[in-house]
């Protein structure tokens, strides 16, 4: 495989047959989840609303988990394995010496990375039993994945959708729908954490957090039913390993290694996907630099390091996360799916060892989708209004290569399309 | 590569290098093109509008002709070779002995297999000099493939759109915007055709037709610019080769091939793309039942096999093709890329010599959607309403072997998503 080339494809036998857990490789013990000091304890909830195989992968030991051949199977079927590119025409545009490869996580069948722990989760829950998944969405992109995933393996979903984004939406909820998802915006009247919002505000816009409070009480009410988490946890990263074992296997082709890896973050789970596999050789040494683009409305990497709730009813444990804090409310923004209060555990300790750099992007996108709008014309795809966050950050790089005269190899993650996102582009570019 | 895995992919040295030209291979001749008894000779017009090229392709005797290689790589980075996927899933709900594969020619930039002939032809018109494209579109997915390889050739673009179809699909519209797109609801005020059209009707719906009138004039009034046609004419099916020859080698891959050879039909390019590699066996003597699938609002290939104009206005040579006649009105439609007069020479001459048969699924569309769903829910993938057609031909022959308990290999050609189409299934389903 030429390096001159635009693309570099793996066939089904070179995909990675194994999942990385980073957990033993930490430069120290990941702090276990806790329980607040009053109240009920969730840590001894947790079995009873998630999927035991999940949860045993989330505080395994084990540093490589086999994938198991049905899931392997749905990976292939969703696509993967997923071509790495070279982005030649963008570099020309940006008369940089850089070198910049993008993986096409957007070429999913419901639009982003979401799928690679939707097909596992699901996949598992059906093995376990369950005749029903329940989740929050944020951006729309998780509740599809899951609903997708249920789809295949025969199973129900609910799905908790926060309202000031299921509202406008309209294309891709009806695209859960198509699935057979059962879409309800929330807070919902379906459970006690949503009726007494409702209470305050009939109209409360929701919040990522609230959705998760909703779909794990509807968990609990029903024993057929199991939650599913689409970020933040270790099992999720675990399952979007595969982006960036891929991601190796592609640059090992090329006989090159990145020296930045870069992708957007909310809650963490592209971002540890693709970066967690380059984590695991920085922690051994190798020089390379992690850069998390985010939002100013959730800057959650420049928080503070510090036990907190994932969810804004206190339904989960308490975990040890940056955070802005978990009752902090967030203006919406068209990246909707980075609007989130806290970032994965993995990441935040990863952060605090100083491993990974962030950087917030203004609230308005108008900068973020401009550097996208040149990746589009120059590259040719469209990235979800979360992608381009990495798209933004990976040009400024670049430039920055420009002025110091440096050709580092600069290795970004397009975690999702934005087909379904034109709106937000359209307003944010003033296209119409 | 195990038939038991649900995808088959190559590698980019695996790629097809040459596109197979069928035209000293078919049956008998294919008529030329040539001029009606009055007015100036549309066939001299030709190299004054059209891409010297493409104009040679047009009519050329050599059976393989090179990619070159910048074509070569534009169709790596567009996302080439796309994966060939066995639908087991759908075999097990349909409970058929059959042996379903599909392409992915959706998991393309801009949505659909149009991307092909758009590289293509916008490298040659760059090589040859040109600044602008011009071009119609119906459904917009070849308006928005022809907006994205300008954008890659540092090319302009104007796109003469359907009025019916531009006025509903804001997003689209907004898309080639972002390209750099200058698009234009046809009739348009910009051209003599279109002024005369809006002068009986302010309002005009539009037809392809009209619009390739509309392309035509714009390309013709000014010499920087050249059209460019994503249907019917002999080069831009030889371009569309590509899918029929990955797919090809990916049937050699499993050690299978097809018995049937499924797609959608409207002008003929992703019908002609996928099938003709096949074609071309089958004039050799190999048995292989080709289907296109239409809609019962241009079931052009159960029209007449006679000459006529390509458009509305009578700006193009006349072609011998099965036509409904270039003046026919037909009924907008979701899948509106569906909705065209006649179909490919190449194709009708085919149909002549008995090749081809074809189904026309009635106007409405909701036979056709539900079928798509039964796909959707099971493998996952969201059709565009065009390629709906395709599914759900193939999911009826599928069950006329389960009737007649046959084992046969059935291969379909998927050749865009409907993430930007989901108001159609909204709508045609009911879901909202």
């Amino acid at each position: 495989m030429s390096s001159k080339r635009s693309g570099v494809s793996l066939t089904e036998d070179e995909m990675p047959r194994k999942w990385y857990n980073i957990l033993p490789d930490l430069p120290e013990e990941l702090p276990k989840p806790k329980d607040p000091e009053e109240g009920e304890s969730r840590v001894e909830m947790l079995p009873k609303v998630m999927i035991n195989e999940c949860l045993g992968q989330e505080f395994s030991e084990a540093r490589w988990i086999d994938i198991p051949d049905e899931i392997m199977d749905l990976f292939i079927q969703a696509g993967r394995p997923r071509q790495l590119f070279r982005a030649k025409r963008l570099e020309q545009v940006l008369k940089t010496p850089a070198k910049l490869y993008y993986k096409a996580e957007f070429y999913s069948p419901t639009g982003s990375h979401k799928v690679n722990t939707a097909l596992a989760q699901a996949y598992y829950a059906k093995k376990a039993g369950f005749e029903r998944l329940t989740t929050e969405t944020g951006a729309g992109q998780w509740g599809t994945a899951l609903a997708y995933a249920a789809s295949l393996a025969g199973l129900e979903t609910k799905i908790f959708w926060v309202r000031a984004v299921h509202d406008w939406k309209v294309a891709r909820k009806n695209f859960m729908r198509l699935y057979g998802g059962d879409v309800r915006a929330s807070p919902s009247n379906s459970t006690k954490v949503g009726r007494e919002l409702l209470k305050e505000n009939s109209n409360h816009p929701g919040s990522l957090g609230i959705a998760v409070s909703e779909g794990m009480e509807d968990a609990l009410d029903d024993p057929q039913a199991v939650y599913c988490l689409g970020s933040v946890l270790n099992h999720v990263l675990l399952h979007q390993t595969i982006i960036g074992l891929e991601t190796k296997k592609q640059f090992e082709k090329l006989d090159e290694y990145p020296d930045m890896v870069i992708s957007c973050l909310g809650g963490g789970s592209n971002f540890g996907g693709f970066a967690i596999p380059f984590l695991g050789d920085a922690i051994k040494g190798k020089k390379i630099h992690f850069i998390a683009a985010q939002t100013d409305v959730s800057p959650n990497l420049q928080g503070e390091y510090r036990y907190d709730f994932a969810d804004h009813g206190e339904l989960t444990p308490m975990l040890k996360m940056y955070t802005l804090g978990h009752k902090t409310e967030m203006k919406p923004i068209m990246g909707d799916g980075l609007r989130y209060h806290a970032a994965a555990p993995i990441i935040s300790l990863l952060r605090k060892h100083g491993y990974i750099d962030t950087i917030a992007y203004p609230a308005d996108e108008k900068y973020v989708f401009d550097k996208a709008r040149t990746f589009i014309q120059s590259e040719g795809f469209l990235p979800a209004p979360e992608s381009a966050f990495s798209v933004a950050c990976a040009i400024d790089q670049a430039i920055e290569c420009k002025r110091r005269n440096e050709e580092k190899v600069i290795a970004f993650n397009i975690s999702g399309h934005g087909f379904m996102d034109m709106e937000g582009y359209t307003e944010v570019l003033g296209l119409q």
